[in-house]
């Protein structure tokens, strides 16, 4: 269960069919997944976080489009969110991921963890080699 | 200031030393940064995970070395993490990120870490289109 | 499933069913939810925390209750927990929270969420400015 | 030191240069605090947050200024971000935050951190009575 | 659910089914637990992580197996871990923790988050009475 | 810097002079580090927890007290608590943490870090056989 009401085709009010209308239209599928039937209890907030998911995850770049779903999944997972660790994986795979690239990016995942927490359990000192010259 | 003494090379032990040494091979520079050094507390640790991180960052695989990269970077800014954070920045820049490939980077993590609060804030119900089929 | 028994009002020690009746009359309702009932493992810790909620959630103060619960969902959710996403939104609900002010809500927290983990990856250095005069 | 220079005002894009100005006029201040002079690293990014923290922080609402920015530092908090518990803790004082409210914004994110880690410890259940009817 | 097929016995190629017999040997049990099951998606991964937990949990050491147990259960909760909140306080029980002793370790878990997210809320300086000599 | 001054000696009130003066006896030395001059922005707050830091870190109980410093550091670290990592592993020394109880404590952080991760990746379902039978 949700904390909010899923909002079907039915109850939707004419901003939030048009955001949905779009996502069908751009992804190619009638299905309109979850996330965004729970975002329409904003309307403002789901028509600027789809417009975003378009730019940021479909618009032109120097990151091929599976590689910025990879990124979204290290993410997902570094702030334990269950619903999005599962539509980003389906996402990724969607877009061609292969087995051995999902064995890597859980690789990176699991090695960056440890570190990460080894790092904040040594609080290390930040050298200066690595500051950023203007 | 640290948790733990940093180790220099005088005051490091023989296995210590020993994988002071392959950073310095494997990397090309004389320079041991402060997580080594810190986590020389353990010599055993620092071992393992150094190898971690040849195998993981540096090995055969599919994904490019700095897609890797920029994975650890995303991974440890969810976590938090003020040294891995910096290191990962200067080492990703150090194989070739580009700003254009860095402004991609923070926007992906940007846009994610927007959806994981929202979906962890409507405790949204997974999809079963999501489920993996065996 | 839980990581312990969730206790029934049969079951309950003296110290556990005293706690229960004070929730039960303070609420106005008779149902004791869940987080209760897993906590009475321990029932020192029980008492401990019920006592804390009902002063620091319902104490007099210069932050009106709604105020209150809205701030704990902020936390909640940016500490992944899916318990109290549900029950401190459905309190909110029955302290009057309207649409509006949850979709604010939701507004400030995909907002802070997506700023914060800008600055962790950009590593902002705080502005002097920002000290605090004693 | 920062993953990026910080971008003076002599250094400043046109398009960055215009957000400054329009942060300068917004707050009335000359000053543009270190948070946006590393953002402009991308200037897309830093128009888009900056749109969006005018709107959500200071447009029109059902919950008043100060309430949004109590929200703000209680999930930068649990967000672990340094930069952000500085910067808007320093903004929910020049909004009027009284000692009294500080020690209530404070009491809320320590007996809600509690019970969230409580919560994710003993894995409790949600229970049926929080369910949103449609 | 899962991002990936469970694995079952029959489905195993060789190196996950000698994993899966030496889980089997060492725990003296016939049951993989899940956890074993989804990791074997990355063979390699697998056979690293058992190693890891086999040397790290059950290798000779200063801290008794029931004190690790604890120690993993800690750093779980506050990642927000389901999965291994369960399987973790199930292992411990299993090495014989008391009702006293989950409760002392809920004590410090509950007070730890308390005072963390005041000290991130604070940003309180370190004291250099704190220093690590050399 | 703090977002609140810490309250000297001088500055103190009756209150606060008074946890302070409990803070000296209770540990045999004349120094209050930073967290609980911090913390004094609130009185009430500061006995709260010195209260329980008082019962959880140092009472009776079936933990003895240096492995309750550990479960405490293994807490801070996994919620990136600077302050806590330090003033912790401080604590530790003092009760006499070995530099091989130490290492032991870092790897099972590790451990759990990577796992968790790897867990919250692959969204492994809990197995019907961690139930806890009532």
């Amino acid at each position: 269960m949700a904390t909010v009401p899923l909002v079907s085709d039915d109850d939707a009010c004419q901003d939030v069919r048009s955001v949905f209308d779009d996502i069908r239209k751009t992804r190619g599928t009638d299905y309109v997944n979850n996330f965004w039937r729970a975002l329409a209890v904003d309307p403002a907030q789901l028509a600027s976080v789809w417009a975003e998911v378009k730019a940021v995850m479909a618009g032109p770049g120097e990151l091929d489009p599976l590689t910025r779903e990879m990124l979204y999944i290290a993410v997902s997972t570094a702030n334990s969110c269950t619903y999005c660790a599962h539509s980003h994986t389906a996402a990724a795979r969607a877009k061609g991921m292969t087995t051995g690239q999902y064995r890597e990016l859980l690789g990176v995942i699991a090695l960056a963890a440890r570190t990460n927490q080894l790092a904040n359990a040594l609080q290390i000192p930040v050298d200066g080699i690595f500051d950023v010259k203007p």
